[in-house]
């Protein structure tokens, strides 16, 4: 059965260029692409007293920030502070970053999150398209408020759906968290993009030809499943014209990115029953050397956890996907959305 | 009640020098160190008909050798090939290493599955020291065989105890996957252990200070919770001599460290509440340049999994551990086992 969508695929090891890394392509694992769902998703506490619904904001750590800045029932985004931060704001201040016989350093930064809507059943995928967009630029606001600390070096966007996903809040929401060091990952995507920049002299993003890969394209934005993709079904949306920062996106763009993310999820959530799933924003760090910006391209990665992660994976740093990406992409091209 | 265990520990960020990667270390998201224990365990699949049981050799894959060699039904451990390779070992065996566009190879290579015991509900840590020696025997003899292979680069052994370590069989045993490639991660380490060479003239492991760090101690190994361990109540056992491949490992010696792995087994079983697991043999390549001799030193990692990984992990190789590696250690020595 399997042999009749997913012709003559061997086991194939893939480099990806982006992060350097290889990924192992196993279909005689598999099942057939299109039998790929998730058996469940427990959702982490499906509290009737959820802290993040309008009318609990007294029970949250302190807010930064909403949107509409003058509302006060009606808000319809809330960046606040995350109650049990990984790093401490506090912490300090004047010293963030003191050694400690060389190998440590203190635990400054800023872990905030994202309330994506004021009501707990809204998933992100429900809002609008124009929603979607006003979430990426509150994101796009905080990230600048925290440029102007100058010992913060990285921040990362991430979202956690689905209790195996990572997510302790089953309210849709998303985190930053703001750091005094360049994450490891980070630094390698940083350094195999600039080596594919000196042997070819283009950036390897704007260089892709996602070909049988594609998915979906919208006025600025393409989405595709990338061709050693970590994950089965991992989806990646990249902003056509170059560009090293996720902030220096623009209203217009993010309503666009708004509709693209949408339509994304909303695809991967009918193919695959709902998934867990990890949403995150690859960016570069704020205070990156001016010669690292011809290869540094920004991009969103949406991650389904359709299996856990091994000791093999752990030892290697090499995942094993199940699914070759062109077949995922084709599934995910044919899947009908109306939106 | 978290003070009184762990007095003035603040966020930190660490640097694990052997992988050259950072870990946040945040007690403010946990509970007390010793509240940590895995809430449930669930297995695979405890099959009555199990095939990996004795009786039942003619439903697996095919035998590569067993232990005693001329046993018939009174087996102690059998090496067998993986149903399900995530590498085909009659792949394009004559070249193994075609770069499709410069950026796959074929997927050759062996994935091989150690039993470790012809008994379905027998853990590796009920065995015997002498009995777990004999399975670090059967992986050394295992990798030998590979290694004469000239395609195969690395040999990746692993153990996934429990559902959400990646088991997918209940009956114990062990995996080894061999490779045409060197994975990121082994060669991470490489690179970052002969930095630490270059800047010290000394092996980082041979090097280590232990000081509270340490659980305990045998002829031949030590076993400690690392400096930035990645997971909590992570443990590494290293060999006190210095030696880059596991497979020079020597009848003595496995025994020696098959108690030693007993012991820890059964310490984190005890203070955890028998959590899933990784086991991790962290070896050198074989062709590996002779020049990484001095500053490459073999050692077991087992990673228990208390809780999952999240999009901020998967972004940014940062791992985030609610438990300090001198609480860890601390709680760890005090579990009392009689061997």
């Amino acid at each position: 059965m399997a042999e009749a969508e997913t012709p003559n695929r061997s086991p194939e090891i893939r480099k990806d260029k982006i992060h350097n890394r290889w990924v192992l392509f196993s279909p005689a694992r598999s099942r057939r692409p299109s039998d790929f769902k998730a058996k469940s998703n427990p959702q982490p506490n499906n509290q009737t007293e959820c802290p993040f619904c309008a009318g609990h904001e007294h029970e949250c750590a302190p807010e930064i920030f909403r949107v509409p800045a003058d509302s006060i029932n009606d808000w319809k985004i809330r960046v606040i502070q995350n109650l049990y931060p990984a790093v401490s704001r506090e912490l300090d201040f004047q010293n963030p970053v003191s050694l400690v016989g060389d190998v440590a350093v203190s635990g400054f930064g800023f872990h905030d999150v994202v309330i994506e809507s004021p009501v707990h059943s809204v998933n992100l995928s429900d809002l609008s398209p124009a929603q979607v967009g006003e979430v990426l630029l509150a994101c796009k606001k905080r990230i600048e408020q925290l440029r102007s600390c100058d010992y913060i070096k990285y921040v990362q966007v991430f979202k956690n759906h689905g209790a195996s996903a990572g997510a302790s809040m089953s309210h849709s929401h998303s985190q930053m968290i703001a750091l005094p060091i360049v994450p490891p990952t980070v630094s390698a995507r940083l350094d195999s993009m600039m080596e594919y920049y000196k042997q070819t002299g283009k950036c390897s993003l704007c260089d892709i030809q996602p070909n049988e890969l594609l998915i979906a394209e919208s006025a600025h934005f393409i989405s595709l499943v990338p061709f050693a993709a970590t994950f089965a079904f991992e989806i990646w949306i990249i902003p056509r014209d170059h560009s090293s920062h996720f902030n220096e996106i623009d209203s217009e763009k993010a309503v666009d990115l708004g509709g693209l993310l949408k339509l994304m999820l909303l695809k991967m959530s009918l193919q695959l029953n709902n998934p867990p799933f990890n949403l995150l924003i690859h960016t570069s760090p704020f205070q990156d050397d001016p010669s690292n910006a011809p290869s540094t391209h920004w991009f969103l990665q949406i991650a389904p956890h359709l299996s856990g992660v091994g000791g093999f994976e752990i030892a290697t740093g090499c995942y094993i996907n199940p699914v070759f990406p062109e077949d995922a992409a084709k599934l995910l091209r044919d899947v009908r959305i109306s939106l």
